[in-house]
């Protein structure tokens, strides 16, 4: 059934620890969570407690850790954000932050190392009577969330073209002494389904939105930053010669940020550097660009963390796009086991 | 053909890269690396150049890093060391030092990134005919170094019992893109071979020894140590009650010390912990004595890191152990994969 932001939030009560689909603002949901913050404000100013926890996969965007922190209804927090008032929260001592591994976030959930799940809220292109939720944007932690949490939101957002039905593959390890192997063996294995399936007597709602992921911008390459990707792909191209890289390239992981873009960049015009693949937690503007050219033949991300206009394009070009592309829940696409086994190269920006 | 320490020695000539067997002192060779560093002298009095790249599992003894930084005839040095007189050689410039995670070793030797393996020196209990080596109390990067090694030498040291042959589980994972999962699923499984298989035609000559393991001396638990131990005990129990770790406990890695002993300790006299496995690298006195007393029920391990003492006491009662645990190299004692997969408890030592 449909209900506004404000019915959703209503219950969302203080103490709770919220679970967050999306990874990056990609795939975050961002109606329901500003309610939140204004029923806090509203508890403080009537002299009640309201602070919750927030897990999600990674960052999101500000309408949830900046309006959290800034009305100061932040318990717990895990595990990671780029928020600067956020950060001063923590830092002030006001905010219980758990710095995770990005791939460990699910798993410790399970475990139960930091509480229960009272609710769950999942940004969603479409979803089915049954309860499958077919995702955004971006995975994150949002299968384990769905199935632990008591209550599940949906937020529709009409933003997120449902031609994006078939991108993610949602797959969740059991865990140990049960678990198995992984079994991916290149970026471009399926290992789960399209859809999430969550049980439809816990989804006490369905948000439809229409709200833009809060892309961040990128400045674009410079001298210095494409000078920088040419070393890059010189040293790569350089390796590949003396035969330690083979000759059919590995996958490359590519960190986040404006550098990471000019070191792809550079890396598609780099003719002696074979079309190569990707393994990565998230998919830049610059990788679309290269999947156009031919030079990245396929991506495995956990998020499409592009700006508005590149995901439109993307959403428009789903015939040429589907097969070179899929989204994975954070802790497949961080995976240690995988990262080892296809012997990625990886390229992490230290500071920009 | 057995030759002496001082004629294998005759073989490492200026600028070879050589790689020793074992993990920690267990298991490294110990005879011919002596002669080197007294050719290294005599080259070095007649104003010759000669220095060597040694590669090996983790530590060794001080008969390799001490006595070779003391001659100064130490060029390039990976992973791990312990030594004093090679931390002050690296620190004044002396040594080119690559720290590198334990686990990445023999696949960075396999990429090439450090050069070809010219030597290989191994320490066996057993060989045969055709090239059939049973390896001591440690293996670390010892399949990979003798793969690739142009030559082998053998040091066949009969301080070790010939009942430690099927202590080993000798096995090399193919390279990115042909790696497929490492498939081991509990601690005690076997995936590979007791013995290491090398072309006999690279073995220039077998020298005989009788040097017991450089083992270090622990100083006993004392009251501090011992509270450590029973504060990780009591916390490990106390998850176990509120279900957060599964009532057949999981397997247990932990660090090397005085205070990772005493934590076995106390967590072998806790019984509210059931009997227990473990998945680490190197096995240590108190694991041994929690193996008498049916705690530990399996140990996989990269070396017997343990006393002379304890080392004889195992190798005479060799019907207890042998299928009580297996010996890995350090790629799969230490691999990522298998880490997240048995969802270790990881203990180890910060400062002592």
């Amino acid at each position: 059934k449909f209900i506004t932001a404000a019915e959703a939030a209503n219950f969302i009560k203080h103490g709770y620890n919220v679970g967050l689909s999306g990874f990056t603002p990609a795939g975050s949901p961002k109606a329901v969570i500003a309610e939140v913050a204004r029923i806090a404000e509203e508890e403080h100013a009537k002299g009640n407690p309201f602070q919750i926890g927030i897990f999600t996969g990674a960052s999101t965007g500000d309408s949830c850790d900046g309006m959290l922190s800034r009305v100061k209804s932040l318990r717990y927090r895990a595990p990671y954000t780029t928020n600067t008032d956020f950060r001063n929260a923590v830092n002030n001592g006001e905010i219980a932050y758990n710095d995770i591994h990005l791939s460990q976030m699910a798993q410790e959930i399970r475990y139960g190392f930091m509480g229960k799940v009272n609710v769950a809220i999942v940004e969603a292109c479409e979803l089915t009577e049954d309860g499958k939720i077919y995702l955004t944007a971006g995975s994150g932690i949002t299968p384990t969330i769905c199935r632990l949490a008591d209550h599940v939101i949906v937020e529709l957002n009409s933003v997120h073209s449902k031609n994006t039905i078939g991108l993610h593959d949602v797959y969740e390890p059991l865990d140990p002494p049960y678990r198995r192997e992984i079994p991916i063996y290149k970026p471009s294995d399926r290992i789960g389904t399209p859809y999430l399936q969550v049980d439809p007597k816990k989804i006490i709602g369905v948000v439809q939105t229409n709200i833009q992921d809060e892309a961040r911008p990128f400045t674009p390459a410079d001298p210095i930053t494409d000078q920088i990707g040419v070393n890059v792909a010189n040293f790569l191209a350089a390796d590949m010669k003396r035969g330690i890289i083979p000759s059919t390239f590995l996958p490359l992981q590519s960190g986040v940020g404006n550098i990471a873009n000019a070191v792809l960049g550079a890396l598609g015009r780099d003719k002696t550097i074979p079309d190569f693949e990707m393994y990565t937690e998230v998919t830049q503007d610059s990788v679309i660009a290269l999947m156009k050219e031919g030079r990245v033949k396929f991506g495995s991300t956990c998020s499409l963390s592009v700006s508005n206009e590149v995901l439109d394009e993307v959403y428009n070009n789903m015939d040429f796009f589907r097969n070179k592309m899929v989204i994975r829940p954070s802790e497949i696409s961080n995976s240690p086991e995988i990262a080892r086994r296809l012997g990625l190269i990886s390229m992490n920006t230290a500071i920009e």
